[in-house]
C-alpha cells in the first residue's frame, strides 16, 4: 500500500472542507430592490461569519502543512495507519459544522467549547498518527530521533495553545476563538524542521 | 488507458462525498439570543445526524481503503471496468443522502432500509470490481490465486454483515445502524492481504 | 505546460460535478413523527430527481472517460487548449444545475431542452478540444490519422443521439431524458479506440 | 517539501470553488404545476447568476492558469511560500460567496465593489507569491530575469483592469462585472511566457 493516495484523498479532503467553508456565508436576504445602506449593514453584521471562516481556513491550512510535512517521511503505511488517517479526516471533515454554529452563536461559550474541543481532538489525531508512525517503522531513515521528537513537541505546543484557548472560551467566546486562531499563525515562523528540510532540499539539488 | 486517472476520479469522489455528509448538519435555528442551554438541547437532540455522520465516513472510509487496495493490483482498465467503478462511484456518491435520510427519521425502518440497501450495492459492486478484473486478466502477477480469494472472500464476509444488518433495522431502526457502523470496524483487525501487502513492501525495502 | 495538471483540474471538476448532484435530492419533510407509509410515498414521489441524478452521473462519467481517453494521446498544451479545457469545465460544472431543473420539472420541455442543449454543447466543446489537438500538432504520434477521426465520429455519433433526445423533449420530456441516457449507455460496447488501446497497452505488458 | 502537494491542494481547491458556484443557482420555485412560460421567464429573469456564474468561473480559470504557469518554474517551497498560497486558496474560496451575493443583487455597487476588491486582492497575493518565489531562490534556473519580470507584468496588467472595473461599478454595477469579465478574456492571447514555454517544450520533444 502506498502513501501517496492517502495523500490523495487527505488533500481532496482538505480542500474541500477549506472550500465548503463559503457555503455557511449567505446572501443577506433583503426587503428593499437597490439596498445600499441595507446591505452593506447586513455585510457588517455577518462579521462572525467572515471571521470564523477565516479562522478556520487558516487551522485547516496548518493542519494540512502538518500532515503534508508528516508524509515527507511516511515511506510506507499499513491498516491501523490508514484507519488514523481516516479518523483525522473526519475530524477535519467535520469543522465546516463547528464553523457555521460559531459564525451563528458567536457569544455562545457552548459553540465555542466545541470549536475548540474539535480542534483539539483533530489536532491530537495528527499527534497520533506521528506517534504511531513513528513507533511502527513507517518513517523512512530521514527521520531521525531528533526530528521525530521536534515535530511531536511542535504539535504538542499547538495542543497547549489550543487547551489555553479552549479556557479563554469559557469566559469568553470570541477571545477564545482569537486564541485558535492565533496559534496556527505562530507556527508561521521557520522552525527546526523547515530547516531539516530545506537543508535536505539544498543537499539534494546539488 | 491508465489504472491511475480512475484512482484519482475515484479519490475525488469519495473525498467529496465524505465531506460533503457536514453539509447534512444543520445549525439549529433558536429564537433567544444568549442560548446557551437551547443551543446545548438542540445539539444533543441532533444525535442522530451525528451518528449518522460518524458511520458513513466509517463505511465510505472501508470502501476507499478496499478499492485503493484493489488498484494495487489492477495494471490495466478496459471499457467496462471504467463502466464498473463508475457505477461504484454513483453508489458511493448516493450515500449522503441515505446519510440525511436516516439522520432526519433515525426510527424510520424504510430510511433504515434504503441505508443498508445502498450501502449493500456499492459493496456488492466493489465485489464485481474485482471479480470482472480478476477473470479479465487486468490484475498484475502479484494477484495469485489465493490473493484473489481472499480479498474476494473479505469483501463477502461484510455484505454478509450488512445482510444481518438489514434484517435488524426491520426489527429496530437505530440497531440496525449499529450493525451497518459495525461492519467496517471489523475490518480494523490485520487480514491476510495486508500481511500479504506488508510482506511485500518489506520485502521491496530491503 | 504539463497536460498532467490540466487533468487533475478535470479530475477534480467531474468527480465534484458528480458528486454535487446528490444534493440535490432532498429528504422529504414530513409532518408525523414515525412516517413509513409517508416516508415511502415521499421518496416514490422523488422518482424524478432519482432519475436525473443516475442519468447525469452517467452521462457526466461518458464525458469523463471520453476526456480522459483524449489526454492519453495529448503530449503538451497551449493556451487556447487550456481555455477550451476550462469552457468545457464551465459546461459540465453547469449540469448539476439543468439537473435540478429537470428533477423538479419533470414535464417540462423547457427544463428538458435546457438539459439537453447544456449536455450537447459540454459534448460539443469535448468534439473541439480533440478537432483542435489533432490540427495544432499537441497529440503524439500514436494518434494516427485512423485513431484521430475514428475517435472524433465517436463524439459525432453521441452528439447525433443528442439532437433526436432535443426533438423528442419538445414532444415528451420524460422521453427525451431516456433518450439522452441511452446515449452514453450504447458506449458501453468495445470500440476501435478500445482495441487500439488495449493493443497499446498489451504491447506495452510484453 | 514538495511543490506536488501544493499544486494537488489548489487543483481541489480551485476545482471546487469553480464547481460550487452551481449551487447558487436555484430553481425557480413555481406555483403552477405544468409551468412552461413561467419557467422560461424565471430563468431570464435569472440572468444575473448565469452571468456571474461564468464571470467567476472564467476569473478562477485565469488565476487557475496562472498559478499553473508559475509552479512550471518552483523548484522548491518553504513555510512563508506555502502560507502565501493558503491566502491565496482562501481569496479564491471566497468567490463563490462575492458571486451569489452579485447575482442576487446586480445592480448594487456594495455587491460590485466587494466582488472586484475579492478579485483584485486574489490576483495581488498571485503575484506576491511570484516575487516571493523569485526573490527567495525558489524558481529553477529556467525562470530567467526576463520571464520573472514579464510573468510579473502581466499579472500587473491584469491588476491595473481590475482597478478600472473598481472604477466603473461604482458607477454601474453590471458595467463593472463586464469589465472584471473582460480581464480574463484579454489573456487568451499567446503571451511571451507562452511563447518560451512553448519553445522549452518542443525543445524537450526534440
Amino acid at each position: 500500500m502506498e502513501a501517496r493516495r492517502v495523500e490523495a484523498l487527505a488533500d481532496g479532503v482538505f480542500a474541500i472542507a477549506m472550500t465548503l467553508l463559503v457555503l455557511e456565508l449567505h446572501v443577506p436576504q433583503l426587503a428593499t430592490s437597490t439596498p445600499e445602506g441595507e446591505l452593506m449593514q447586513g455585510l457588517l453584521h455577518a462579521w462572525p461569519n467572515f471571521l470564523t471562516y477565516a479562522g478556520t481556513f487558516l487551522l485547516l491550512g496548518v493542519l494540512w502543512i502538518g500532515h503534508h510535512n508528516q508524509f515527507h517521511y511516511v515511506r510506507r503505511v499499513n491498516r491501523r495507519f490508514l484507519w488514523l488517517n481516516i479518523l483525522f479526516l473526519m475530524c477535519a471533515g467535520f469543522m465546516p459544522f463547528c464553523t457555521a454554529l460559531l459564525g451563528t452563536y458567536i457569544h455562545s461559550r457552548v459553540a465555542a467549547t466545541l470549536y475548540g474541543v474539535s480542534i483539539f481532538t483533530t489536532t491530537l489525531v495528527l499527534y497520533a498518527i506521528w506517534r504511531y508512525a513513528a513507533r511502527n517503522g513507517l518513517l523512512s531513515h530521514e527521520a531521525t530521533p531528533e526530528v521525530v521528537r521536534a515535530a511531536g513537541d511542535r504539535i504538542l505546543i499547538g495542543l497547549a495553545g489550543l487547551v489555553v484557548g479552549l479556557g479563554v472560551s469559557l469566559v469568553n467566546a470570541p477571545m477564545g476563538l482569537v486564541v485558535y486562531i492565533a496559534v496556527p499563525l505562530s507556527y508561521l515562523r521557520q522552525s527546526e524542521i523547515d530547516r531539516h528540510l530545506t537543508a535536505g532540499h539544498a543537499h539534494d539539488a546539488q
